[in-house]
């Protein structure tokens, strides 16, 4: 079985987008080899989240970015299918308003991030303050760096607190991108999604693959660490998620707790009271 | 086809809740009967969903209130199973705490609502207001109705600001939540989900009915419905929640908006550069 280490970046890592190959699909061929596997996966993670919920030790902060096109919405929709809406919140973020962009950079994030007890997923994130901003000349490099110092330390306390952070860069190619945009112009019901403005922000790739590419390097620690995960294949990419996803729960041995209470004179009680 | 018209309550309804029945199936002996028509609801309400965040028009609140045991959890795990959690969300609220007590009873709830575009469930709601707070003495019946007009006031400013809002009472009989108390009890991984305090609430059950038979009558209108859901069957309730769900989606006649973009002269540009 394919180890899932060769996707992950933890400590002391000098991130090189251009090693890593959007079109992986490691060893498979296609999406009916995963078929069975991913059906079980969907299981364990239905499992993992009813124990994380009753156990409420942890929470999970699960951060998605990439650029556009890269999937975010998709991954978001096929991973969680079938999670149990009751413990789980999806946070989109668009540009900041006028009230959020007055704040310090984390702070409109943080009012999202899980209790112990839930999984949130963030369509974007804090990481958008070292990408875009820097991207369009609005921070200085210096400035960059002292916020990824900021992030570093905001997601060492919240695992210190029990919200374990894991992070996913959805990695695709420009001619993918240029492709999907393609495809949603093309259909009635996809047009809604196209935005004019990815064709203008796709002339900066190159700044963004390496704002991308210093933002993950001094992020990706061993408790917080990214994943690159190859996205030009979505099934793959929903494959690769789920199952660090799934993983990374289960080492975390979430147990039913037992409740303070006494339970059995109540029992007793109950039973005669119906009987 | 059973008409689901009979579950409703709009205007002017003097609600009886011993009149309604809470095993009632209808005419179906068992959940085999409805699985494939359940399958397909399930589908037409991803499609609305999808035309909801497309056209971004509407937001659609949907309340669920039940005496404890009746299953508000389970059916927002069974009847949103599926649903893209991107554009989906789901608030439990139990006990406020300090700074949602000082405000006025509506605030705590009123962060929550949906935006245009998405689809919000509410476990419990701004209703605790009058129901759990009434049976404990903790608001005169004169607080509690006028806090059942400001109610319907607010669910009025909602719906003419495109906030479609429905309210699902999940109706059970005691000797089922007794049954189901004595499940928790028994089951090491239901245990957590034991309240001791659930065996006292239910020596108010009268109490509670009569709230509930109050704020429901003077909250039922036209265009808020509430709809009494015989919920001691768990298959009839959850085909009960979604069907009236996606059929209210469909009344919306949601489509996808034409981007205000001229979209031809891109294409051609994109099919160039792509060629």
């Amino acid at each position: 079985m394919m180890n899932i280490g060769r996707y992950r970046l933890g400590n002391d890592t000098k991130l090189k987008l251009t090693s890593f190959n959007p079109e992986d699909t490691h060893e498979l061929k296609s999406k009916e080899e995963i078929h069975e596997e991913y059906e079980k996966l969907l299981k364990r993670l239905e499992e993992q989240q009813d124990r994380l919920f009753a156990s409420s030790s942890h929470g999970v902060l699960i951060v998605f970015q990439g650029m556009d096109c890269s999937g975010k919405d998709g991954v978001i929709k096929k991973v969680f299918h079938g999670i149990n809406p009751g413990g789980f919140r999806a946070y989109s973020f668009k540009k900041p308003n006028e009230e959020e962009a007055r704040h310090d950079f984390l702070w409109r994030t943080h009012r999202s991030v899980p209790a112990r007890g839930y999984m949130t997923a963030f369509n974007r994130s804090y990481y958008e303050e070292v990408l875009i901003t820097r991207v369009h000349g609005q921070i200085s490099d210096k400035e960059a760096r002292k916020r990824l110092k900021s992030i570093r330390h905001f997601e060492e306390m919240l695992t210190s607190q029990n919200i374990r952070v894991l992070k996913f860069f959805l990695h695709i190619s420009p001619e993918f991108q240029l492709q999907k945009i393609h495809e949603r112009m093309e259909n009635p019901e996809k047009l809604w999604k196209f935005d004019p403005n990815d064709l203008e922000e796709r002339k900066h790739w190159k700044a963004y693959r390496t704002a991308y590419e210093e933002a993950i390097s001094r992020t990706a620690t061993k408790d917080c660490p990214w994943h690159i995960i190859p996205s030009n294949n979505r099934w793959y990419r929903n494959y690769l998620v789920l199952r660090i996803l799934v993983e990374e729960l289960e080492k975390l041995e979430l147990a039913y707790p037992q409740p303070d209470v006494s339970v059995a004179s109540r029992l007793e009680t109950l039973k005669e009271e119906r009987s």
